[in-house]
């Protein structure tokens, strides 16, 4: 074994940066061994140099991350600051400076995953980030290395633990989204401003990047049709049960039936209670992926949290680590595929609408002529009426998203119909 | 891109080596942009080559392997004959030519792996086999790369299609261990001659690998304790049912408390209903990997077949040729701890045992007395008589195996004890 070490500049010392601290001093011969060097924690770049941080040298600490990342004999900066800047500025300026780079910034790769995977290659540096996507759970290497002499078609997958936990608290106790993200917050599920989390922010980030991975193609966190799940209600849970369904928050990415195109969306939809998805419980994470060869696979696990995050983030230390050894790279960006991102409207998929109608004779007969109008073909319809009103559920079969919303807004139109209580995709099955 | 193709020799054309001569030929332009470099199918060994097979050119195919694997201008070799010999020696030969290899052999593997890996490091090549473990499901690589920074301590898994597809049928459908295997045989689940895979050799293997990975050891096929299935019966399933519970054929590899050993066994168990596992159906493979950091995760997905097994050779194939085009190599073998194998009787966990017993007053207490005798602590006792006959069904707390072992000996010598009917492992709580 080499006896010079390799040395981290770990940048950012919160919830997963004093975790990533505390493996690497605790098993440090395990990490050696495993690396083949040792791997010595060089300097660690905090934003409040007072905060007591046990088991950490205190001569260690700095506040001037760029100062350490330049110092010049940094093997691999381990990037969990997270958000763009300074994030961006410090890992192009490892790169510069000959460094590999860990990141677990989802933000960030999902924006400018392409420059910075450029400004890699041309420095001869490593840029990895498993944990960027589902923490713990292993997926940018299956689907960048096991899943490379196969052709992924889907992914379909829940990647964020707060509203996952919100969701299923919703359907397993009938509670109302409020009550459920009050409960999420006390918990510490939920941070206290739960935007990025339940409008699908954080989801769509991980949709472009695992999209990118899967099609071998960029896909940006614009490219991502984003719906958040603040609007699903106790009711959307009534009529998912009714279906034998239940509702999930859902990352999609898809290839296009002709394999020209691709789409990536985050969005609620209802799943069948016997697709795997639908026993994802409390803040865990899952993905399947559907490939041509290996058919469908499922990655489960921890999706978030200090540990879980900090092991993803050692599983790729110790991979740049061996690499910095061994004087080469990891694969890189694969985007030779090059596959255009449509438009949400061109997603196929199912619809479960639920109309506020009159209660009286030929109202069903004027919905249906609105869908027939826009070729959405309809496979079930229930119809509830009392004291004059009336409520009617359609299920499609497959139709296009632009031809749902032709439809929806001719249905708006209707005399007959008082209103759109809610619009939902029924996906995996 | 480099113009000058990687060469490929495949050994053996089966369900396997023809799917993956399939996809090299439909998807070469896919694989050359992922490896940087046309990856060229340069010969395929054979034992019948009268055979037609559809999209192979004839000239490729040859019966004389060693000469395939000495021509010298091979880069990789892609072996999934099967079997120890001539395997072994082809594989050996193939380093010595400076080839890497790609295998799907997991009882090569389990057998001789770190003789094989040693020779691999030798000659500085690569030695990857992804396929010889759950088909299609990333395992190897998730284990040995994207955990390498964490600590696992268990590894418990459905790791054979075969032996899940005959217990999932006699759970579903109450059918007893013959009319199951029947049925799994007509429809191409099972072999003409089942004992690999119903023995639990099969599994044995797999977990026998899968321990050294998980444990940075070396664990042999020897050193897996061994149960087939063949005894499981329908009032198992009845039993298992009324403990909320299900049997499924268990790989579980596992670091003892002390962390100073592992242990690593093959055998059926009840698992709780609510355990993911419990609902891996038909020939599906999962498994369940528990890290310090990681906490639990699963990795789920079609554990055998041709499309399958070949996705994960492809895989395995374009990692190994990007490692020759920089030169470099993967990671190889990592057995470092070198934590001793423990033997069965030293696993510790809990037993649910039916004994026959004479039905009259009395007999629970020297059954208790056994159990205490021997250290082994009873949890739940269900009394059931008819007609002089009684059964009591004994769950145990947590007990090592030899204790167990020597219980049930001393049960067995017990007057009143007529016969000792199933002794089952239950996991997973």
């Amino acid at each position: 074994m080499r006896t010079r070490p390799l040395k981290v500049a770990l940048l950012g010392c919160g919830v997963v940066g004093s975790e990533v601290a505390r493996i690497m001093t605790t098993h440090a011969e395990d990490l050696a061994a495993r690396v083949g060097a040792p791997v010595e924690l060089a300097g660690v770049a905090v934003r409040r140099p007072s905060k007591v941080r046990e088991g950490i040298d205190p001569a260690l600490i700095t506040t001037d991350a760029t100062a350490l990342v330049k110092r010049g004999d940094i093997d691999v900066v381990v990037e969990v600051i997270g958000g763009i800047e300074p994030a961006r500025g410090l890992i192009t300026t490892a790169f510069e400076h000959g460094a590999s780079v860990v990141s677990a910034n989802k933000a960030l790769l999902s924006q400018d995953g392409a420059a910075l995977h450029a400004a890699a290659e041309q420095h001869g540096v490593d840029l990895y980030y498993e944990a960027a996507v589902a923490g713990a759970i292993p997926l940018i290497r299956p689907l960048r290395e096991s899943l490379a002499g196969d052709k992924v078609n889907r992914v379909l997958g829940i990647v964020n633990g707060t509203t996952n936990f919100i969701l299923d608290k919703m359907d397993t106790t009938g509670a109302g989204y409020q009550e459920a993200l009050d409960e999420a917050t006390a918990l510490g599920y939920a941070e206290a401003d739960p935007t990025a989390d339940v409008e699908g922010f954080d989801a769509a980030a991980k949709a472009a990047i695992l999209a990118g991975i899967a099609f071998h193609s960029r896909v940006r966190l614009d490219d991502v049709y984003r719906e958040g799940m603040t609007e699903v209600t106790a009711a959307d849970f009534a009529s998912a049960k009714q279906m034998g369904c239940t509702i999930k928050l859902l990352a999609i990415c898809e290839r296009a039936a002709d394999g020209e195109s691709v789409t990536a969306r985050v969005h609620p939809a209802m799943i069948p209670l016997s697709h795997p998805l639908a026993s994802v419980r409390g803040a865990y994470n899952a993905v399947f992926v559907e490939a041509d060869a290996a058919g469908q696979l499922m990655f489960y696990g921890p999706g978030a949290g200090g540990s879980p995050t900090a092991s993803a983030v050692l599983g790729d230390l110790v991979a740049v680590c061996r690499n910095k050894l061994a004087e080469s790279t990891g694969p890189g960006e694969s985007a030779y595929a090059q596959l255009p991102v449509s438009p949400m409207g061109d997603v196929v998929t199912r619809y479960h609408i639920s109309l506020d109608v009159a209660d009286k004779p030929g109202v069903l007969a004027q919905v249906a002529t609105v869908f027939a109008e826009h070729g959405v073909s309809i496979d079930t319809v229930r119809q509830q009426g009392k004291d004059g009103e009336a409520s009617l559920v359609v299920v499609t079969h497959r139709a296009s998203d632009a031809s749902l919303s032709g439809t929806v807004e001719a249905l708006r139109n209707l005399d007959t119909v008082r209103g759109v209580a809610s619009i939902m995709r029924v996906e995996g099955e």
